[in-house]
């Protein structure tokens, strides 16, 4: 099940960068909820190519189809299959790609697992296949907001050596990086500006939380919430480490710092992350992921062929400077995904439970509390 | 499943802190490999409690019995299930514990999850089930260096603010640290004995590696080699990060600088930590995990009760004034599930496939070449 | 994870009989096997409605588009997902199908699971559904036979109260009724004919048989290969019963006589029907099925309304007189589906054994020897 | 994982029939359930072999310990692992057994499918390892008779050719065939005497039948009830066949005669056995099964050793002459277990809807209908 998300909301994804479609099928929506085109097109439109000078610049108009699972404009609680043609994928020799590895790529993994691969546009390896994560996620969030309130969101932390110190969520959505700082646009630009003259690339860090979440998701062990995250995360494209709450910070710490201390109207911090013995506390889920540098760059790179000879790779025409840019979108929707799936989880063998502390439960359940 | 790991090589978790029995079911380890209690004990006894003055001094003796799935001194293809009686676990009145909700442990989420809880040493939640993961985790790595010479060691990078430079890999096993820089050891010890006095607690770093892992292993989106190593490792008690590779510091990296390039004997660098594409690319496995100190400490913490009035906590007794010491096993032990998991799901579909590039292979052959 | 099938070998099903499309993603396919559409359209064209006025007449070509997972006319080992658009849906009014429950139908039981169903042409319940479950049983037959030269096939054993005593196979192809036995089709022809005047429908049992099948594929318990086979044929809309081998026939049984006893050159009987402790013993695979009668009838039936009224149905238009007649490709495909993700499995956990009788091996290696 | 049964409540199952114990591990189970050994005994000592002269005279307690996943008598929400002691496992010489292939035993496939087995008492393959599935099967029929009122009952319909008609359900357990008509006991006795006498073995039919199920369990596809019951019922050892309802009865049955229809005040009849479109319908689950006769029988049997050279079989000792005896627990286990699991996994999705028609939803929610 190497293409399927999820324990019973479940997201398998299929396609490649330039075959003639990608897509997936959720499987284990609930039924009754209101779901169209449109509540999944708007992330489409953040995560979709060519929208600024500063990511690739292929042109797809990422327009998706439902092909099942809804019915008079509700879910019916089958397989939702959701559908994107590629249109920008023209044809062209690919000859000299599939006999050279490009370095940083999944050229060479691929080839020798498979014993061959899709070289048009990286194939399966694309970052085009997080574009039905992202519908899907969509589904997950409208889902998630319906029930709890919760809200997923995501920004730019940090683009390269340039920290970009959080203002607040609505500034992220004015601006192509999804910066929380609008004061920082212009550097960014002019940093962005010159690697691509350069000819190199650089990476990021992304943060994303989730507030409204309720408190038990998660289980012992295998089915942690934040071993589930940690999953989700590290399974996007170029993402290197994870970190929830405190992440790496904890490593000098003290236990009399790192501890959240509870006090009758909730926790007085949060370097837990929101995830304590790996179940949701009802704090922010607090997330941290690191993008690395775009492989594709136009600076001369050493590499060898399938023969095993040596030989240069430049890589000339649309590609991101920095990946993690258009990366926003993607990291909210595994997030997304990851709490819808255990919250049905949760239901499944605690629908019965309920036990609160109400001035606790009263804080969780207001959304944007962070 | 929320007990269970892997997919193929699957080990189902069971057991609390204090009950009767901890242990594992290991179902899908391949036929006719030889196997005996003696195979699992000496990574049991590497993670042991009581064996340093730095470690919780629970008398354990972590003796493991095989169940099934043996015969004759060979697997047979069979459930392989352990059995580890808890020995130290006196009973006494728990009743105050039961009442009250200890900052940084996850007594309030089990609460109001299961709407009960086992407070006898923390029950599930208890870092003492990481023992069966790490007598299955033995079961891999007798597995993987019969069949391709693989090695899965670990060591502490970390340990509070004191970095510990890397010499060796024989040096971790000559100090209760897991510290790969015996003239370090006194510094440590000085440290955590400093900690112990005064009550407080510290997070660690630890850096695992694989070497002689074939390639292959993995595969994209949701079978990624590195998500299901982020899954497994986020899932241990305490952690709160993980890095393959570069990790975080490939935030500030340049594409130029962190795209590992390839010569006709291999890479000629490791940023990607031996995982292209979510499938190992020959090269060692490289990880890097963050502990947060430990919870359970003597001076007072805030907390609440189940009836949400305030209340004080202090912890006294038998704990580590850092888990992440004992946890070098344990980090290896998971490492080595994720890739035994992996190498029966490659051969499954892959198992028809043999693409080689001469002078890669046989450098990827070489075990031991960090 | 309603909506796959299989371990390893995994196809994932969506689409309503009268949505937009129906299709399937099947994860786990081996790298480069030759594949295209036409290898899909032989059975998907044997199962297709409208073929003989004994099954529906609805219009479908059933064009099967091969989304992904395809380059260069090979597999490439990522998710081929398969695409079939609905051509004869037309919209009507739908009001009185949703306010009544069909005797013999989902309609209540979806109703009462879901609170909504989408009443087109049965929804989700369809065994329109079954064309995707053909299309990647295409596949799996195709992998078995280039791989062990096993065959599946199938024929109609009974309709109705007319056995049909097997000729041969070649006779299965030459008539609407997947009968092994052409004397019998003016028979059969006549039944059916009378049946449709009637207004009325029949049960039918099918056989199923897979040649060439290799020793070992399934495990004990939960992975039995029967247990498996059963699970797929219950699957089958109408599906009433699974029998493998001497099936029911055993109850009056001596051992004596059942148990199949062994010679040099092989099994001298096949009342096991090919598994053993739920593992394959090399012999044919013998599997009997029974589906109900249509549900769909002219007659009237009594049913009530959602309001719980009583109401009276009767069903006109396109339906088969028995469903059984078109279920054989789909049987075939199911049992397909099996033993190919067995095999899988089994090459992953026993890939290093070879444990051969040289005289039996070669036996059980003959294609064809039912 | 071939040896857990189970989505969201999961047994995975281990042990060998003379290794040192059996037992399972049960996951999901919600909390809050009070518990003891006591609950399970009862159930396991219908299954205990010994109890009458008709039934293997081997001499096992089995005594059940809870090892994990209860505390202070009720279930935690974690897992539940149940152990037992294996007793009368007298080693004596397997030489011979390991030689040869025993007929209608799983001698030959398993040592073809790993290259080993334990030869002890059949091993992985014995009937014995049922046990554990009866264990668990009792916390599922606890359960369910708590939330829904559901009873889980099963009987002898057939032993050899003696039919067995239906009297009453009080009548199962007075008798040691678990015939549900006390007046032919006498004569069962005398058939199987008659056989113990000629060592010979004979096979039966039995019924399985659970009431007060809950409408909407189940799914389409791969999660129908059906499906997933005749998955269960086949990996009890020596079923050979699976019917809901009609069964193999639907056939020769018209649509007017087998389509159940429904009056306001429930359906008229039970063609379906209790399943619509792989959902409950709230009616009775009907289910009937076939065990193969013994196959360890006195008479002598041809067979082949190792070598592949002809040998003659006559197994002596302890056994059943007609396994299908004791295997009416089991049946009934199997069957509560998948109830159980379906029963959270519909909640999972579905645990906002309420759709109910007053009269019928009355019916189904009175226990004990058949």
């Amino acid at each position: 099940m190497s293409s399927t998300f999820g324990h019973l909301f479940c997201v398998t994804n299929f396609g490649e960068s330039h075959g003639p479609a990608i897509g997936c099928v959720i499987d284990g929506c609930p039924p009754g909820m209101p779901l169209a085109e449109a509540d999944l097109q708007h992330d489409l439109d953040r995560r979709r190519p060519g929208t600024s000078r500063h990511v690739t610049q292929r042109r797809e108009s990422d327009r998706v189809e439902i092909l099942s699972g809804v019915y008079e404009g509700q879910t019916t609680g089958t397989p939702i299959a959701l559908l994107i043609r590629n249109e920008d994928s023209k044809e062209r020799d690919y000859e000299d790609l599939i006999d050279t590895f490009r370095p940083g790529h999944a050229d060479y993994t691929y080839w020798r697992k498979y014993g061959r691969r899709d070289p048009r546009g990286g194939g399966r390896s694309s970052a085009r296949l997080t574009a039905p994560m992202v519908a899907a996620g969509a589904v997950a969030k409208k889902w998630l907001r319906a029930k709890f309130g919760t809200e997923v969101r995501g920004c730019m932390q940090q683009l390269g050596d340039i920290e970009i110190p959080f203002v607040s969520w609505a500034e992220v959505e004015t601006n192509a990086f999804f910066a929380p700082n609008s004061r920082l646009v212009a550097r960014l630009e002019e940093a962005m500006d010159a690697l691509r003259k350069s000819g190199d690339s650089v990476g990021a860090r992304l943060r994303v939380v989730a507030t409204g979440v309720p408190v038990g998701l998660g289980a012992p062990l295998a089915a942690k919430l934040d071993a589930d995250i940690a999953h989700a995360m590290m399974a996007i494209n170029a993402v290197k480490g994870v970190e929830i709450g405190a992440g790496f910070a904890a490593v000098p710490q003290k236990g009399s710092e790192h501890g959240d201390e509870m006090l009758p109207d909730g926790f007085a911090t949060n370097n837990a992350g929101g995830v304590l013995g790996g179940i949701s506390s009802g704090q922010d889920i607090e997330v941290s992921i690191v993008l690395k540098p775009t492989s594709s760059i136009r600076l001369p790179r050493r590499s060898i062929t399938r023969a095993g000879a040596p030989t240069i790779v430049e890589t000339h025409g649309r590609h991101d400077p920095c990946v993690g840019i258009r990366a926003t979108p993607i990291a909210e929707a595994m997030l997304a995904l990851v709490l819808m799936d255990h919250a049905l989880l949760h239901r499944a063998q605690n629908g019965d439970v309920s036990h609160e502390i109400p001035a606790i439960a009263a804080r969780a359940a207001t959304p944007g509390n962070s």
